[in-house]
This record gives C-alpha cells, structure tokens and sequence, in this order.
C-alpha cells in the first residue's frame, strides 16, 4: 500500500502504479482550532505501507507523523517511509553555537514512525546517519535526462560546484553523450578571478546546470548570467528537488534560461519526470 | 513590463515571452514580525505594467495590493492586473443571509490599484461586475486541446453539469473532432434514476471530462467512476483551474484517471500548457 | 536554565523567576525557503536545560524538537521538557478506523528529545502512556482562584461535564469556600429532560463554570446561557488552557460571561495567573 | 452593532460594553480549499455597523473586507471601521525605490468598504492620508497609566526617542505625577557618546519606557540594559501596541523588566487595559 502525503500526491500515484501496490486512500482535514488530521483506509490485509511525504512545511512533518500512525493502529506491520524532499536535510550540522541540528531533530521524530526510511538525492549523504532506523539513499538525478532535448548542440553538463558533480556525470550518462564540467573559481592576484570553465569550453554549446535543489535560485541565475557572457547557446536548468523559494522562478527567467527541469520530490510545474521507477528499485 | 505575483511566476515569464514585455525583477521578503513586502524594480521608462498574480492565498492578495502600488509608486501610468485565477471568485453571491460577497469584497480592493482587470475563465461570468473598472475575460479553456493525446479513439468531450458545456465545446473544437455532452442526472420514479450519457455512448471510448476548477475533486472522481463503470477506454480531465485542494488528486488516481491537464492559472505539477498566448491577445 | 519556545514566553519568564533558573537567551528565525530554526544561547556550565513550549501550531512541534535539540548539541545534559498545552492532546485514540492517535504520534517525537515530560492538566490523564520517557502531570486549576474576585454570592463552581468536577473542586477547595456541581442531563420520558443543576441551585448565586480547555466554546456558551435562564448572579469562566479557537469569545461575551480567567499554558489576553509556582514545584 | 474581527474579540466585547450597542454574532469558518469566510448575523434594524478588526496578519486583512462587505449586503447604512492596530501601517512611504507603500496599498482596499475609519495610535500620524474615507485618530496612551502600579518611587516617564515624547507625556499626565523625558544620544568627539538621561536622572527611580509599539523588542531591551546599569530602580514597559514579534518577550525579560503594560489593540498576554473607553468617545 502507498500512503501519499498532501504534498506528494502524484509521486504516490506514479509509485503506485510502478509498483503495482494500491493508492491508500486518504483524508486530510482541519479542525477549527487549527489541528489536522490525516487518516488513511488500510484494507485488512495490508502488510506494508511506503508513506511517501515530502515535508517541505511544518504541517507536512506532523501529517507525516499522523500517516505512519495511522497505518500502525491499523495493524499494518512494516513501514517504510520514503522523504522525496526531506525537509530541514540541510541543516544537518550546527554551523554556529547554539543551533539545532535540525535534520538530526526531525530524523530522530520520523524514525519513531517507521522500520525504514528512504531519501532521494540528500544535500549530504552524511543526513542518513541522522536517523535512528535504516535508511538508504536513492539516487535520481540520471532521470532528468528524460526530459531534455533530445539535439542538444555539443552538451556541457555543469555542476555549481565541485560537490555536485557526480549528480552531472549522472545526468549525462543517462542522456547518453556531452562533457561534465563544474564551476571553480581561481583568484590569481589581487581583483584577478579566473572562472572555469572558460569562455571556450561553453561557446556555441548547450549547458545543461545541474544541482540538487534551486532554493532561491541566487547561485544558479548567477551562473546561468555568466553562461550567456560567455555565449553559451541554450542554458538548461535540471535539478532534483524543485524548492524555488521566493523569486527565484523570476530570477532564473531574468538571467535567460531556456527551461527549468525537475523531478516530482518537490511537485512543482516545473516537474517533468517522476522519481518513481528509482523509487521502485529501492522498496 | 510584466510583474509577476509570487505564485504566477511561470506565468509572468510566459507572458512576457509571448508579448515581448520585459519581465519585471521582483522581490518577495518577509519580517520578522510577519509583514510581507513585493517590490519591484521598475525601469525609467516603463508606462504600463502587467501586474499577473493568481490570488489563491491571504497572502496573495495583499501581496497583489503592494505589486499594483509599487508600480504606481514609481511613476508608471498604466496598470493591468491579470487574475489568472481569482480567489474567493466563487462566492460572488451571499448564499447564506449574513454572509459576505466575498468576490466583490476582494474585486473592490484589486480594483483601487489598477485601471482595468482581465480574469481567464472565471467561475461566473457575473463576477465581472464586482470590479470597479473595467473587466475582461479570457476564455482559455481551447488552449487545454494541446496537451492532450492526438490519437484519441472516438474522443467525447463531457463536462460534469451542463452550465460547464461550452468549456467542453471549446476543448472539441480546439482538438478538432469528437462529440460533446454533459451529466445529467433524470429521476423517473421513485429510486430509479437514468443518468446520460448512458452506457452505450461512452463505451470503448476515450472520454475528456472537461471543467473551470477542481477543488476537492469530489465531483470529478464520481464521474470517473461512472464513466470507469460504463465500460470508457480511457478518461481524462481537463481543468483550467487545477486547485487541486487536500487529497483532490489522489481521489482522481484512485478512481481510474488516465491523466490530468491543467493550465498555468495555478501553476501546479498538472500544469501543461500556457494561457499566455491567450493573455497576449487580450493585453 | 530555562529555554521558552516561542509561545511560551511569558511563562518560561515566570519559571525562571520561581525557581532562579536563568532565562535563556534564544532566537526564533526564519529562512527564505519558510523553513524555522531556533537556537539558544547556551552557558558553558548548564547540566540542565528546562524546555517550555506549548505546542499550539505544526510550528511550535518543530520549534520544539529544535530547541531540544540546540540544548542536546550544545553539551547539556539533562532535558526537561515542559508542554504547558499539549497540541493534538485530545487525539489520544483512534476514534473511527484510519485515524492516527496524534497525541502518541507527537509524543513520541517529542520523547527522542528529551529526558522527561511535564504535562500540564492534560484532557486525558492516559496520554501521559504515550510518551517514551517519564511523563508526570501538574494540576494547576487550583491556580484558577487566585484571580476570582474575593467576594462571590455564595459561590457554585461547576464543570460542564461529571469527567471534569475535580477541576471544578480544585479551584473551589483554593478558593476557600463554595459548593461544587456538574451539568447533568437526565431524560425522563420523551422529550422531557431535566438538567441539573436546576433553578434553585444556581438563582442569585455566583457561579464559576470550570474547564480544562475552551476551544470553540460552543458547550461553554451553552452552558453560560443555561446559568442565565435560571437566574445566576454572575457567571464566570475558568478554564486552564484558554485555546479560544474562532469565534469562541464572542460566543461566551454574547452568552453573558462576566469574565474569563485562565492559565498562562496558551498566552492570551484571558491570562490571568501563572502556572510557574505549580510547575516549579514539579521541577 | 459592534462587529469583531477575529483578532479583536475581547476589544469588540469591551466596546460593545462601553457603548451599549449590542455585539454581533459572527461566524469565522475556513473551507477547504484553503479559503475563509467571515459571516455577521445582521438584526433587520441595524443601521450602524463598528466593525473592529486588528489587521496583524493578511488573513485579517482579507477577513475585514469580508465583514465589511457582510454588513452592507445585510442592509446596514453606515459602517464605520475601527483599526486597533492598522498591519504595514508603518509602511507608509517607499524607503527604497520600487518598494510599495503598503500602508496606501491596504488603506485604499479598506476605504472601499466603509464610510469611515478610526484609528489608534498609528507610528505615522500622515497614514490617516492613505485612506480614500475620513480617517480619524484615536488617541489611547493615557490609559495605560491605569494598569501602573499606584506607588510608584519619583517616576520617570521615558521614551525611546523624541518622536514618542508625547505618548510619554499623556501617560504622565494620566498617571498624575512624575517627570517626561526621551533617550537622546550626543556624541561629543571621536568615541564619547553621552547619552541622556544620565546617570543621576534615573539612580533609585522608577521608569516607565513608553512606546506606541514594541515590534521585535531589540530597541526596548537595549534601552531598559541601559537604565539597569545606571541604577534605575525598577523600569516598566508600557505601550499601546503589543506586537511582541518572535522572542520580544524574552528580550525583554532577560534585560530585566519588571512587568510590562500594554491594550487590547492586539489582544495578547500583556494587554492591562482597553482602549474601549477612548474609542467609545470617538464613535
């Protein structure tokens, strides 16, 4: 049985009906105090229930803790959680004193609810050790190869950083062909900045920016606008998790991008590929 | 110029493709007290802006009051707000002794900031009159033609009451061939009760249940599951609006939809084709 | 050290005036993408951090979960975490099949965060079981006579229901002096019913009407109107946690309540007295 | 008929006391797209209409647009709107050039549904301008000397700059006795500051810091750390508005405060007294 989250609804139904497990139904309502409550329909002889939430918001998490009780009270013996987008990964270390690891304060909650959790493209791979049950990581970026142009002129695949540039080579392995490059930059002297790759590598090309999440979208217009100093032909933006904050839709259109391309982790209209076949493999 | 409300930013850009305007830099920042602020960066010259905001939240609505007078603010002399989708649209008549005509209370306010309004499809086409300046209306439900498969077999087009018709009309006519019908619901005596289209009209066929808004998806998921019991091929929804609210999507996937398409006056994962060229003509 | 969450200000203020624990110094911030973090100053030589967070909103879930985390990672020993109002406390079964019990799927994520719970007169004395750490309750309505006024007419207090009169004689047994009753409903024959207490009780009597929570406040009104018909003095409302969702004052002002006095477990403008001297006791 | 908003209940109760006219029932409900709607049970004699609504948060901007439009359609002939606190009514210039000025932006949306607006102590006495229907002003300072403790030690009234002055000064006046005066920073050459009151002004007195609003309390506390360390002997807050953003509270506690006083123009915790009386006068 898949049991959707309010926010990954279409991402339940493409796992529901690439694994040939039923849709659970579900309600999600609001009482006049403000509380929610998310209930599901479990058949008798339901054995296992995948919750599948992206808790991209606060009422997400608490819904997520509903769903994984509610199919337990039901009797339902395994749960396994699946985070698309797991809300609060990020913060997976305390960067000042006196801050939270957040990830590890929401990880530590969810793994009450469940046997399993499974993510999708983490920011770090170092978030799964926040969880108190087992949890593996599914890697997704290879999808978004689906959706781009299939004539792409002498592709460049482009990473924002040195970190990010295994979800790259990924993305260029599935489309098939195309270099893999990222971003890095090199200060000689003074005010003297050497950005790679250089003013060759990108003329005339297409550019494929690949990244794990576009949050505000501040990193990758800038890096969009230097592409298109460079000539570049066509940007694409392909990127896993869809967070798209504040403008940053607008600032990616201002600063010439072709098209944005993501997956369903985070459903956006910018979503052009389910994560459900990867997904798959891994339940 | 095109200014963008934060949750018509796709929109905004494809407008502003379509027409050759400028899209308008934006910024959407929030206070720590909980206040919000649209800005806009507006150029010298710039005499008329496209203010283009889906009101689906509180917060969009008061955000749309600030693009309208930020833009006026700096000297530009003509506002068009564009209401892809208009909030609280539906509740243009008090049903209800003491209740509010929530339209009007909203369409006065969006109409102190602009000198006229274009609305896509609106639920009432009597919700024009709410507005205190000139209103116009895009009807764009053709536009819902495109992302549909071509090779549909002997395609009807349906809609779920018959007030929505000429929504399915309009999706026909734009797709080219098919037939057009509407629910409707006949009581004979007693208990027994014929609904059209009866059984034999749908069988073996494609069929494309065609509406303004789905909300809850209460609606559309019984006629699903009529058209489901009735032997269609394959059925799908069409909707302009996809709100989409709670667990409208799973109750659509549970009850046998092939596919949704939706448009971009709420831009949401279902979203798959534009109303911007429509817009264009209008603007 | 006292560490308030964000709707628990005022009382983490008032706990750390009555047990001399210091107050700590704490942020509540929130990033672009809406996601919160709350951080705490923590001194080099805190052994104990007391968390006091009344869980009203999904924020505040999380808030907490954060808070307690800060405290962990900044080296503190133990952590006690005090739910003045316990959000999703009256969840604490599954009332139809499907249903979560919240209260349990809250409380164990709050129980991966801390050493201990101090609940505050919860709705049900069994939700202290859902917690994975100790859990001990503190009766605070006996706090609820401090700002009656002195010289009530022969004072009743009265719970609105037979599961809540012990409330009812904490508050009357602190106040001094007074009887104590119950709204009790006995059907006679068809439509006949008798609601005790009846006329003679409660004309020209000042009557106190005591709960845990006014939520709504429709029973609360009700009962008001009731004491009305049959000629009450004065009616009162005492309640601990004044959660006053919707148009609940309203309710209670039109149904003629001479005031409200409630608890500092949710911070409202009816907070008239501190649970601080109750929960230090605890502590 | 005094109709509340929700935000503003306990000030509509007191109000409707205060004047004798009687309090509206009202109807705060949410549908489950997400929308809201505010209804008014309109006796058929009502020819005046208060609608008092605090607008802290842009759902209550939505929802007096709401109320207001609710009684007109129920007949009433004139509608007078009372702002206790008056959202972005410090907003009202562009600071930066493409900024809205959200106090006109809100204001003109307001005016659309009222013959008449009165405020409370707005930050800008010029934002009475932004309204399209006469706007008066409300003054309500002077009670908050009604919740000071009567003995205080040779009381100092003081404001945080000149600009507040004469909040400071109505409170004085209101309290009887004591002397006015504002925090004034002279810098005298390279790293002298002398800030005024000096240390003899306040040495062993009673101070009473005296604001319109208290927003993130950063300035407040930093002026009561300041009479701490020059020996005041114990410094109150006192101030019409109670906004208390994030961890004002506790920025204010832990700079040591001895109690803080405020109205019921938002109604929280710390609200003393009602501005009730003040605005009675004016209607």
């Amino acid at each position: 049985m898949i049991v959707p989250g309010s926010e990954s609804q279409a991402l339940g139904a493409a796992l529901a009906a690439e694994t040939g497990e039923p849709l659970a139904a579900v309600r999600y309502e609001r009482f006049p105090d403000g509380e929610r409550m998310a209930s599901v329909e479990v058949p008798a002889d339901a054995d296992r229930a995948v919750v599948v939430a992206a808790t991209t918001t606060d009422a997400a998490h608490v819904e997520l803790l509903q769903l994984q009780d509610a199919v337990r009270e039901a009797g339902v013996e395994e749960v396994v959680t699946v985070l698309p987008y797991m809300g609060y990964g990020r913060q997976e270390r305390a960067f000042e004193p006196g801050q939270p690891v957040s990830a590890r304060a929401v990880a530590r909650a969810i793994s009450t609810g469940t046997d399993r959790v499974v993510l999708v493209d983490p920011h770090e791979a170092s978030v799964t050790d926040c969880f108190d049950v087992p949890c593996d990581v599914v890697r997704a970026a290879s999808r978004l190869a689906t959706p781009l142009p299939g004539g792409l002129t002498d592709p460049l695949f482009l990473s924002p950083d040195a970190g990010a540039v295994s979800l790259a080579e990924s993305v260029r392995d599935a489309y098939g062909r195309g270099a893999v490059d990222y971003f890095d930059k090199v200060r000689h002297s003074g005010t003297e900045v050497e950005i790679t790759p250089g003013d060759a590598a990108v003329e005339g090309r297409d550019v494929v920016v690949v990244d794990d999440i576009v949050a505000t979208g501040t990193t990758m217009s800038e890096s969009i606008a230097v592409l298109d100093d460079r000539a570049a032909a066509a940007v694409y933006v392909a990127c896993v998790h869809p967070l798209l904050a504040r403008a940053a839709r607008t600032k990616l259109e201002r600063a010439g991008v072709e098209a944005i391309y993501a997956t369903d982790t985070i459903e956006r209209d910018v979503t052009a590929v389910s994560v459900a076949p990867a997904l798959a493999d891994a339940l």
